[in-house]
């Protein structure tokens, strides 16, 4: 591939330096970098098998606050706090940031990033949230649109349960199917300016509905999401499971995950040797009592800022694929009865 | 200004079509076109005074169905579904779509486009959606990363009176600064191919708090957010009132104006000989007993889409501001004693 593009449209000559392939990916030619990673959790998380990876480990899930809503901001502005430390970089360097969470009207973000004065782009993709704010922001920064953006998401155990299903103090008991909202926040700067790793090309996924009606099952929600930009990006780019030494899902569990294989399957692609889902690696079930595993969108988020970016920088891993997945679930659409559908955005992201 | 812009970062020689300007906006050179728009609107804003204007008026607000919230979704069915008729184009044109609505987990946006499987990229501006998705989707085709993108947003004054205050069904009084959420969808295709209009620039919103406490005063909550975005604008590309034939904020109302007036006044700024605000044209509260004016994601989106585009086709104004502004509600966090913070984007356009 040249290095510019160069296509004709409508007799006017266009440069550009995104390349559209397929029906819906863009591969980059300049790429974005990931110039750093942050990530901060909740005191479960920090027990769980990848506690000692995470950046910040917080004892406290209330931060000190009176509710689990402005819990969860906190655990925002200390990501994006740890984020451009670990950058050395001010935050009047970031020109937008995109971020979003699981709670109505993003009040997760809105109140994590207010006194950062930073121009936000707000984006809703539920689980697959981080997915789609590195999809964006990687575009962006590649148009010369920004030097550098934060992209950014966070979730809460409390205040999931709360907004999705009953609040705590219900005292529900939890079916197997069940997955846990891992309480915490990610975030990464992408930059034009060289860093741990490099993304390389993006699959936007649609909205996808396979009629599953079940709010303690987000994992049968968003597996289809998730096989059907999967399978979208090997059409794209013309590869295989085994072209990536990681294929990455954000918060299917052990249900989704069975459902993904087998869906997977049908369609000719075993990717069975190189999958591993954030969600079955943030908790020992055995121990920790999560049943089908983590979930929310601070799964792959920390998951993804604290091991995947260090297997990258070690070289571990030269090419993976990072596939937030999101089960668009509303309370208020699922009590009228509607079905739950999903969504799932992928990230090709490359060692340096 | 050159048609490429060329710079150096990092000893890395960047071509760019988009370019960076001030703190926080962005000027196309290879401006993205609005190839069309079309706007669908319930009953009541149908016998406003822009009634005639809009494409659809549907005579029930309830699509049919039995919810607000699926006869929203069908809103956004119809906009999309008539902004691809207006423009003769087939959904797989579209390679993208930028949506978000007021409802959590945005499920108008998810159950209004799931058939028509077009990659999503869902966001949440509450009442500033319109500019956000105008802005990214502006961006995006700019970069050659897409053809063709529909920029899209609803709103239901049902669906949104139950989610933010109370079910209608309860029979609250309204207090006189309150606005009324309209019932409608607006979509436009952005396209490199020319049509009706252009965007030459966007500045991008900062989340600005007040400290409004006043869930029925959405005005006062976005106005300063209005000021930060258009004061902003005026700095990073060195232009004054007078350089624009309008100034077009979303939906302040009445009692926002007044504010936005004032506040601008003491940055230096008098923007009243340009100014007009898609809520207050809206209605006609004399007769409509709408109080300070319509609101709701769809008030900027339909009044861009009929009134502002044809005043932009006809060339009676040849370069305006479009303001859609955004009152960043939760009913969780407004219930736990948070204050409303706002946020506004802000999309410059000229004729053709």
């Amino acid at each position: 591939m040249e290095k510019i593009t160069l296509y004709e449209f409508e007799n006017r000559q266009v440069i550009s330096m995104g390349k559209m392939i397929g029906k819906q990916s863009i591969v980059f030619e300049e790429t974005p970098f990931i110039l750093e990673g942050a990530s901060v959790v909740g005191p479960k998380e920090g027990e769980g098998p990848l506690g000692k990876g995470f950046d910040v480990v917080e004892q406290d899930p209330m931060m000190g606050q009176d509710s689990w809503e402005l819990a969860e901001s906190l655990f925002q502005k200390e990501a994006l706090q740890k984020v451009l430390l670990k950058a050395k970089m001010g935050k009047e360097e970031i020109r937008y940031v995109f971020a979003g969470d699981l709670l109505g009207q993003l009040i997760g973000t809105t109140f994590g990033i207010l006194e950062y004065e930073i121009p936000l782009f707000g984006i809703y993709g539920a689980c697959s949230t981080m997915g789609e704010a590195m999809s964006l922001g990687a575009m962006i920064v590649e148009a010369g649109n920004a030097e550098n953006v934060i992209a950014m998401t966070s979730s809460h155990f409390a205040s999931a349960e709360r907004q999705f299903r009953f609040p705590l103090e219900y005292g529900k008991q939890r079916p197997f199917s069940s997955t846990w909202t891992v309480t915490g926040s990610g975030a990464v700067i992408i930059s034009r300016k060289q860093g741990i790793a490099k993304i390389t090309g993006v699959t936007t996924g649609k909205i996808v509905d396979y009629g599953v009606k079940d709010a303690q099952n987000m994992g049968a929600c968003m597996a289809p999401a998730a096989v059907d930009v999967i399978a979208s990006h090997f059409e794209d780019f013309g590869t295989a499971p085994t072209d990536y030494d990681k294929i990455i899902t954000g918060d299917l569990g052990l249900v989704g995950k069975t459902i993904l294989f087998e869906l997977l399957n049908q369609k000719g692609y075993d990717i069975s040797k190189v999958h591993m889902d954030c969600g079955i690696e943030m908790f020992d079930g055995s121990v920790q009592d999560t049943h089908a595993g983590g979930s929310g969108c601070a799964c792959a988020a920390t998951v993804f800022t604290s091991f995947v970016l260090k297997q990258l920088k070690k070289k571990v891993w030269k090419k993976i694929l990072f596939i937030p997945t999101g089960a668009l679930m509303s309370p208020i659409s699922f009590n009228e009865g509607n079905t739950v559908p999903g969504i799932a955005h992928c990230v090709m992201i490359e060692s340096v």
